[in-house]
């Protein structure tokens, strides 16, 4: 196991890291332990829940993005209640990012806090979701509104349980993967774009989520409770979360953020040196891995609207993360409304 | 406004002070608000937002601790949406407990943090409940089971609000000062005996409040987060808590505490060395102040399987907070089944 000296907790990518939850558990302190799970990987979660001596409960949720919600968190406080969870329990929780921000939420406040270990299982988490101990619900209002900031005692990444997932599931991490490459620079946006003409399998998933990992745990460490250069990490995102929002979710977060990308990128060229050729090579890196780079069942104004709905808003005036170069981001852009409506009319024909 | 070295924020007791919110907001940082209010003080709330310039926006709430679960939470949480609060946004909370525990945890996680400022209406959140950065919700398992260690940016104690107050409702704050005198030592125990014979409007009210808030105070700042020394705070509450379950909250908080701090001292005397003149002097404090020493409502054993439910078990071992003397309290003491049994016994007939 080796730890994150960025993060402060150990970040375990492997093939066969989930037999190892209870050993990475007890490099941290704890023993006892419950397991909460997604249901769609139950089987994952009772290899976790068997690494422990003894009988360790499991309880599973149907979960997906529409139950990430303050009900489904009530039946999770409620399954906490039930199992006897204390302060000196560690909540184990397996899925993808919405068992991740749900669990993670029910576990920082449960009790006003247990410990948390993450098990994640999708491309999704790996990369993202599960780095940087932010967990949340969503609300009426919007996603992820209500929520914590609080680190896991550890995330644990099983890179064998994308084998067998799906190739659109995969492409759900990929949009994120794109951003970080954006933020990281040449060498790991070329390294993408090598392997973009692979098929999955032969990828080499623990290189790139550990090089995922270090992009977003070097931004997080800058910034852990948001109050400034972490808002790189939502390059793309204020798009990204309109598309969403407007598509009323049929478009997926990853397709939304590999859309947002391609709309930063066209904010960026009327507004600084992020160049053609940049611009060309992110959208075609974005096609090459099969993600979208213009969705049609979309309307301009109301992706306008929901953009100004959206969190990342300060002083009611909308700021834009956007790239210079590969390898230099930089956050707090006010661009004309003029430009992001061109910006989104071009990613919605 | 004087600032709390020890807590870190502004705790503000005085006359009128509701009048300077927007003033005490200010000299922390904070100029755009939005005010919580539970309804029954909607005309404290109105000051409250009065003292800013200009519109600030006002939602009242029905409150009540039955009311302090997560579908209120909802309610709250879709009010501040609507209300655009973001993170440059304060969070102005006005009520008693209720309303600091469940305002103060809606502003700890809304958009994962936004900044409150917590406007103490009741004796019981003045002296207590306001004081040391705890926000919660009930489950329907328990009392306070989710929610989250936030500070607020100050708390604003105007004491010309006890005397609108019945005196049902002070007495609802005086078992926790009972148990912060103990705490304390001497000299405030002998303060409460000596103010106890005398009716309310002659206390010394903006004194005892600041007096207890220094406790209160020296206690959370040795730890912050309940690892340890805080249990201290938790005096007759093991017994309280489990009182108040068995009645199914038909005994008040504060008349459990009172009854919960009988119930410690008895077990004391089994254990410890506090004395028998030292239980004959609280139990005398406790009825001066009209406040139980005994409630017959009560189930025995329901009182004590509510008691091996309470949060504050470790490693499934049940353990008390227990005096010695005045000014001399320990936590973590295991005592038999029996005695536990016979305090309860004693205060239950």
């Amino acid at each position: 196991m080796s730890g994150d000296p960025v993060l402060g907790y150990p970040v375990v990518v492997g093939p066969g890291a989930l037999d190892r939850v209870a050993a990475i558990a007890r490099g941290r302190g704890h023993r006892r332990a419950v397991v909460l799970a997604d249901a769609n990987v139950e089987s994952y979660a009772r290899r976790a829940a068997a690494s422990f001596d003894g009988a360790v409960p499991l309880r599973t949720f149907t979960l997906g993005e529409e139950r990430k919600t303050l009900t489904t968190l009530g039946s999770v406080y409620d399954a906490l209640a039930e199992l006897e969870v204390d302060r000196g329990t560690l909540v184990v929780g397996v899925g993808g990012g919405v068992a991740g921000d749900l669990f993670g939420f029910a576990a920082a406040t449960f009790m006003r806090g247990v410990a948390f270990l993450n098990v994640a299982t999708s491309l999704v988490a790996m990369v993202d979701a599960a780095i940087g101990g932010k967990t949340a619900i969503d609300l009426p209002a919007g996603k992820n509104l209500a929520g914590a900031f609080a680190d896991p005692v550890a995330v644990v990444s099983d890179v064998r349980a994308l084998e067998t997932l799906p190739p659109a599931q995969i492409r759900e991490g990929l949009g994120e993967m794109v951003k970080h490459a954006v933020l990281d620079g040449e060498a790991a946006f070329a390294q993408l774009e090598h392997w973009a003409s692979e098929s999955f399998e032969r990828w080499p998933w623990a290189e790139l989520i550990e090089r995922n990992v270090g992009v977003k745990a070097a931004v997080v460490a800058r910034d852990r409770l948001e109050r400034g250069d972490r808002e790189l990490l939502n390059l793309g995102h204020t798009f990204a979360h309109a598309f969403e929002r407007d598509s009323r979710y049929a478009l997926s977060h990853g397709n939304a953020v590999a859309l947002g990308l391609r709309a930063a990128g066209i904010a960026a060229r009327t507004w600084g040196p992020w160049s053609d050729r940049d611009q060309q090579r992110l959208v075609a890196l974005l096609r090459a891995l099969e993600l979208p780079t213009s969705y049609g069942g979309l309307d301009v104004g109301g992706v306008l609207s929901a953009m100004r709905a959206d969190k990342k808003r300060r002083e009611g005036r909308l700021r834009f993360v956007l790239p210079r170069a590969l390898g230099d981001v930089v956050s707090g852009i006010e661009i004309d409304d003029k430009e992001v409506r061109e910006a989104v009319e071009r990613c919605t024909r």
